[in-house]
């Protein structure tokens, strides 16, 4: 197999976070050009919309939906190698966004040039790229306020979900909201820590917080649990299968038998990030003018992002906290039994020859609910993605394997067949 | 007056932090020598311990202590002058140090060579001073532990203590203990978030730890109040004619009506520093794999840094947390009913014609009890210094009154003779 192309676009840094991802952009949508789709470049923001319609007069149309931008690589030092230089060991390609989601994409993308190749593509095609997911898809609202005609379709294949921890493929119908905040707290200045016991320490008001925020394992906000749907009896059986041990093995830790339901059905409120005062080398004897954390909560269907925001607020505040939110994303599920469902069971089951896990929604995030609320596409299925549940996702050493890369150009073709 | 001398001391850059003092303890070996003293100079570290005994044969014996180095300067742009070329403007002077603690070490010196001249200094001084107290006295143990015989005498001055924020003299009789310690929480790794429903997040237990040591502002630790000696209704009397408007305008916050109070007798319990995952720009979705928190107490009498940090760890560990120890320091007090004490105050009376402001301790720390263990002196006192409450101490800016360089000499003339 040749990889050539794939490093080609492992090697354009397209860290969102940093704003970058122009020249990801632009490979994409020179790649598209080749295929003599029809492009459109939408520059709603730094990274712009990429869409490539392939149109061979079929009766359904497919919308391919794949990110081109990563999370920042840091802490570089943990890497074995450089991140934006792929390389292939043992089973393996190790590189920032090969799992997440540039492998997929460009598998993808290679299915359906080798179908027109062929002259077997009978399913019109729609490719739409994205380069702000991994900062929360901050514009995406508004792209699809103005353009979701362009991508209008009557299913919708989501970024990727490969291989789950029992090396099962995986199908996902459906996504986790998510609301991102920043909460602050000042004072005027720092001060020598002798004063301590007559002034404020913003990161003790912070933590106060954090505490009052989060009890018992459970979060704190009027109406948190109330809106949660829970999934049937038979849809817990089929996660069940996943393989606990090597998912244990993968995030190094212990976790609980029922691991894949948590997944699903439980919302979440993580500190993504914390910082305040002096945390170089050493001591300082300083009480800090400023802290900040960083929080996500992850939201199961029916919770809403503006619901938990306006009952965040009020105790932030209670504790001198200021709320920034860089993102809030609705969660959505498909239905299982619905038309697409099945043809992504199937392409799956045909490619890996064994009977795919199905999670009613990822423990992960993406505008589903955006794009089903403005295009009207009901039938969004994840899957047919070359990433596996020991990839490393937005961690060091990302990877695939690189047989993956293969099964799923085939699982594409199989897919997009199946859609005629 | 004529500040030609300290000018010239005060241009030596002697910043510690940079490795640099040479230059400045050999000003002060010259002096020294000057003066016909029986000088030492100890280079147990790059900034030599420099030592100086005038002995007149006197009943009694002064250590006068000061430290030659001064804190970096930066940031240089927010200074108005150079800080390493001293300028007199209005009733001021400008430079690094020459509050903390050029200024008063000249000051002492000048008094004490007048006093020789004149033939009238009937008390032996021994001149002690240090080039390490702005890193923290790294040396000072091992320095005691090998030549406290050198400065052994009846009592000791401490480096400087000028005006208070109501503008009296103060006069210090002790210090508050350190204990400083980093705490560490760990996992494996960095995990995508969307694992929070069944993944540990160190910084959640990190939290958890921080509010369980802090209850409603009190610190939760067995034993942590039982030791606190508390300062006579007297003793409060004195420091509460502090002018609180002014110490509000210097910290830039509003503080209690009691502040010196609890500025003197409580121990504390500061987050100096707190970090984990991801601090940098937007939004990055990931459970970190590492946190810390720096935190310093600072310790009253009759408190031991030993016996909190033996009740930290296990609280720590309970969380998972590891202790790391950064610095350790005893608190330490002299009976304000000590000769020394009374000397002090009373030559502090003459000096500015105006009571002074009696700390029982400084909010701060200082190696005191080690000074008082090695050597024997239990009387030890801090006062007759030229800084005030306004000389931005470690800040751009430092400076003086030039007024108070005249009366500090004096002072100082009045001690030693008190002395005798």
């Amino acid at each position: 197999m040749d990889f050539s192309e794939l490093f080609d676009f492992l090697k354009l840094d397209s860290t969102s976070a940093k704003g970058k991802g122009k020249e990801a952009g632009k490979f994409l949508r020179d790649k598209l050009l080749e295929l003599k789709a029809d492009v459109m470049e939408i520059p709603e923001n730094p990274n712009p919309y990429v869409i490539g319609k392939i149109n061979v007069g079929g009766k359904r149309t497919l919308v391919v939906y794949n990110h081109y931008d990563v999370q920042p690589a840091e802490e570089l030092d943990k890497w074995d190698s450089n991140p934006f230089d792929p390389v292939t060991k043992g089973d393996r390609i190790y590189a920032r966004g090969v799992a997440d989601d540039k492998g997929t994409l460009l598998a993808r993308l290679q299915a359906v040039r080798d179908m027109i190749k062929e002259g077997t593509l009978r399913t019109n095609v729609i490719f739409f790229y994205e380069g702000e997911e991994e900062i929360g898809s901050p514009n995406m609202k508004k792209f699809l306020e103005k353009h979701a005609e362009v991508i209008k379709g009557d299913f919708l294949l989501w970024e990727g979900a490969g291989r789950a921890s029992n090396n099962s493929p995986q199908i996902v119908l459906g996504v986790k909201g998510l609301l991102y905040v920043e909460i602050r707290f000042k004072t005027a200045k720092d001060l020598h820590s002798m004063y301590a016991p007559i002034a404020d320490n913003p990161v003790w008001r912070m933590t106060s917080f954090l505490n009052e925020l989060k009890k018992d394992e459970k979060v704190n906000l009027t109406g948190f649990y109330s809106k949660v749907r829970r999934i049937s009896e038979e849809q817990k059986k089929s996660l069940l299968k996943l393989d606990k041990g090597k998912m244990e093995e993968a995030l190094g830790q212990s976790i609980p038998n029922d691991f894949p339901v948590k997944l699903v059905e439980e919302p979440t409120c993580n500190i993504a990030g914390i910082f305040g005062g002096y945390t170089g080398q050493g001591s300082k004897t300083v009480i800090p003018s400023y802290c900040f954390v960083k929080m996500d909560f992850r939201l199961v269907p029916d919770m809403s992002p503006e619901e938990v925001l306006e009952t965040l607020k009020p105790l932030a505040e209670k504790w001198g906290g200021e709320v920034v939110v860089y993102g809030m994303e609705e969660p959505f599920r498909t239905s299982p039994t619905s038309f697409f469902a099945k043809a992504v069971r199937e392409s799956a089951l045909r490619a890996y020859a064994t009977e795919p896990v199905i999670w009613p929604n990822s423990p992960g995030t993406g505008p589903m609910a955006a794009v089903a609320k403005y295009t009207g596409i009901t039938e969004i299925a994840d899957g047919v993605g070359v990433d596996s549940y020991d990839s490393n996702i937005h961690s060091f050493n990302e990877n695939i394997r690189k047989d993956d890369y293969q099964i799923i150009i085939n699982q594409m073709k199989y897919l997009v067949k199946l859609l005629e």
